[in-house]
Parts: C-alpha cells; structure tokens; sequence
C-alpha cells in the first residue's frame, strides 16, 4: 500500500486505528473451538466486526509461531482474508542482516503478501536496507517502546546529551523515506511525541500501548498528530477480548467504534 | 542442556564448532530435488556428515520461514533429528515483551524443543525475562554482531564513555547467569574481546563471522577463551556449502574436521 492510498483510507474511515490481533488460542471464546482452525475463526469474525472501524491490522507473529507449521498457516490465511482494504503489519520485530533479512523480506513481503513488517534497529542499517527495496511495502522500525525496561537501552543518554531511541530515529530516518518507513512510538511515552515529531515531522508512527498499557489517545493525538495524521494507533486486547462470550463480535465492533469515534472527534 | 553438559561435550569432541544450517534452497545440490522435503534432506545429510566434529547446530529461523509453513516444519524436524546430543540454537533474535516472549518462549522452547534462542536487547530486561524461567534453556542475547552496520548504534559512545554495546552486555550479564545466559559477539571484532572478557569473564560467547565474514579463529581464542572454552564459534557456508554436487556430505565433513582440528590445536 502506498502512503497516499493510506492517507486517503485514514480520511475516507475517519479513523487511525490498527486492531491487533494477538490471538492466543487459551483466550478464544469457547464456542469456536469446534472449528478446525479457531484462530482462522476467530480472527475472520474479528476482522468481519471491526473492518469498517479501522485502517490497518498488525498480527503478533508470537502468537501464531506458538502454534508451530499450523499456525503459521493460520496467520498466511488472516493476511489474506484481510486483503488490501486494510495495511498489514507482521509484528515480528525481526532483525538480523545480509541474506538472512533477504528471507525475512521474502517470507513476509513476498510469501505472506504482508504491507509491512517491525524490524529491531540494534544491528543498525543492514538490518534494513533488505527490505527497503521492496516498491510500495514498509519498514516499521523500534524506536521507542511501551514497555517498562525501554529505560535499559532506549532512554540512555548518548555522549552527545541524546537518548539512544532519538539517534536511532534520526538515523533510521535517513535510510528511507516517509514512504517506506515507520517508526513504533509507545503510547505511554507520550509527552515524548514533540521530540520524535522536532525529529521526524512527516512519518507515520505506529503507536501501541492505548488501552490495556494506560496511554492515553487525546495526548497521543495532541503530541504526536501531523499534517496527514500520522498515526496508526493500535490497539488489542481492548477489542478482540472485549468479550469472551458468545457476543465477541458485537462486543469488538462496539469497541473498535468507539475508539474509531473518539479518533473521528479528536481529528477535527 | 546445562552448562556442565556443553562443557563436557566440547572435551569430549575436541571441539566448540557450531554448524550453521542457513540452508537456502536455490543453493542445495540439484540432485537433492527428488525429495518431498529436500531441505530436510540436506540438513540430515549434513548433520551426519558433521556430528562428530561439533557440539552444537544453530539453524536460522528465516531460511525456514521463507518457505512458509513448510519451512516451519521442516525446521521442527530439523531440531528433532539433531537430538539431545548437541546443543541446539534458533537463530531467531526475537525482541518483544511480555505476553509475547511467553509465546516465542512457548514456539521455541516448548515446541521446537531447542536449548536455547537468539534475542534481540533494544527492548531491554522485559524482552529476556520471560526466556530465563525456563530450566536448562538459554537467552542467546546479541552483544556485538559481525555486520558492517554495528557502529550505527553498538559503538555509539554513551554518556558514560562506554560504548552501547558494552552496557547491554554488562546490565544483560545481571539478569540471569552464566548458567542460562550467552552473548553473540561477532568474530571481525576479535580485538574487542579482551574488554568483553573483563566484563563477563565466565559466560559462553556465540562467535558468528568465521570463514565467509573474515573473522579469524586464532584470534577469537587468543582473546575470548576462559578457562571452560566459554566459546561457540560458529560457521554455515563454509561448511554446508563446501560443494554443491554429489560430494557434499563429504565436503562439508571434511571442513568441519578441518576446523575441529584448528580449534583442538588452539585448546592445547
């Protein structure tokens, strides 16, 4: 997907919002698991309940991996029941280098038909200039994290006074462009969102941790919107566990609308 | 497999090579083709021709996950056919958090049945965590990699004058111990062992960039021994790839033996 087709989807929906589906098979509800494939189920009811709320889905590879060769089948289905509608993001926060990102970048880009995938940045710019040179797909790099222990690494301060997560972001900037890499922003950082957008004012961020996590949406907006939204804020457990009862698809559409509500009165 | 076990097998065999099964097959030898799963085929192959002479194999997920779920199950079979006789490495540099590392946890250790997985550390101790509670499985965590690319941020100077790559591996040395713990320290950096060691004198190093990547083995054992070896240095092409044609198995066994002749030289 270009970033012109995701601009014009974020207008068309009045909506940012990305559900993940981190589907773990313990969570599912009950009822499903006459299927063959509950995680294809649940995942297609999900995806049937909330795709006129959202622009994009991140599947959590984890989550699929967990379940060996068939889950693996079972995420190559979702993505493609999916179709391209929405942007697809393989939350695999791969990393590595040389021939071995050329696999990641064929087994996701090219086997799994994704539109982008999260990449970890410790091994610097091999690490991602394989898959920058697929046309119309999308690097999504760390660059600071919703998680406690971001303050091991990504908050230390450089001998230039800079945290690591802002030389990361400043470099990894450079590598592409606003039309082929992104960059994962933690909601829970948001009081951060005005130094990453002094850094990168045009990309898009991928911002997790609303919900569940405790960031908040508002700040996320005020801090971190741009001139074309710049925001894909995801969200998981919050929609696709809203319910784990016979009602979980009116349930997750009702929660993916009311975040797609909050989003369409935050933009104007 | 603990530490006890690893050491005894490298006694044992003479021996601390890893072989690297980066099998990619557009390189396996043409006649391996007949087979329904040739990749599979090739690394039994290899793994026979090789087992004397090395005490663990590491297989990079990415060469498995191009080629779908087939690929991921022929990687499960792969890990199975090796046994308990080696110690076993996914190359996976997985980097993620919580619930997430308890998957990744769950796929590699529990179903691939692995002794131990590559981490990524951009996400500092929520991203290891989860793997250390695992008994007898290790966190292979990427300390300083062999690629061109690490002083993007690796060899970043922090506040403190010490490079990044030195205070992953000195907090990350805190979080388990030389008992579960391992760092991947690349062979090009041969000089910089002599510092590594003074931080973590005790903990096995996974030494990638022999052969194909320039590294030089007598240098990594100059500067990287301990008095348990505490060395895995590995090598893939220069053994799998030894040849392409009927030879193969013959080839690669001749390689490894090679290099597990050098490595009982340099012990002595």
């Amino acid at each position: 997907m270009t970033r012109d087709q995701l601009i014009q989807n974020i207008h068309q929906r009045n909506s940012f919002l990305c559900v993940g589906l981190d589907t773990d098979i313990e969570k599912i509800p009950a009822h499903l698991k006459i299927y063959d494939d509950p995680v294809f189920e649940f995942n297609r009811r999900i995806i049937d309940a909330t795709r006129d709320h959202c622009v994009a889905y991140k599947l959590n590879t984890a989550f699929f991996e967990s379940l060996g060769a068939k889950g693996w089948n079972t995420m190559q289905k979702t993505f493609s029941y999916i179709g391209t509608s929405h942007f697809t993001i393989a939350d695999a926060k791969r990393g590595d280098i040389g021939n071995t990102c050329d696999m990641y970048a064929k087994a996701f880009f090219e086997e799994m038909k994704v539109d982008s995938i999260t990449l970890a940045p410790y091994m610097g710019r091999d690490s991602v200039d394989p898959f920058l040179k697929y046309i119309n797909k999308w690097s999504i790099i760390l660059g600071l994290t919703s998680n406690p222990s971001t303050a091991d690494f990504q908050l230390s301060k450089l001998g230039s006074g800079k945290p690591l997560y802002q030389e990361v972001i400043s470099r990894a900037a450079t590598w592409g462009n606003d039309g082929n890499t992104m960059f994962v922003v933690g909601a829970t950082k948001a009081a951060m969102f005005g130094e990453i957008r002094n850094i990168i004012p045009d990309h898009f961020l991928l911002v997790p941790g609303v919900g569940a996590q405790g960031g908040s949406l508002p700040e996320v907006v005020k801090y971190g919107k741009n001139k074309d939204v710049g925001l894909l804020v995801n969200s998981s457990r919050g929609i696709i566990y809203a319910s784990n009862g016979e009602d979980f698809e009116e349930k997750a559409h009702q929660e993916a609308k009311k975040l797609a509500i909050e989003m369409a009165n935050l933009l104007r």
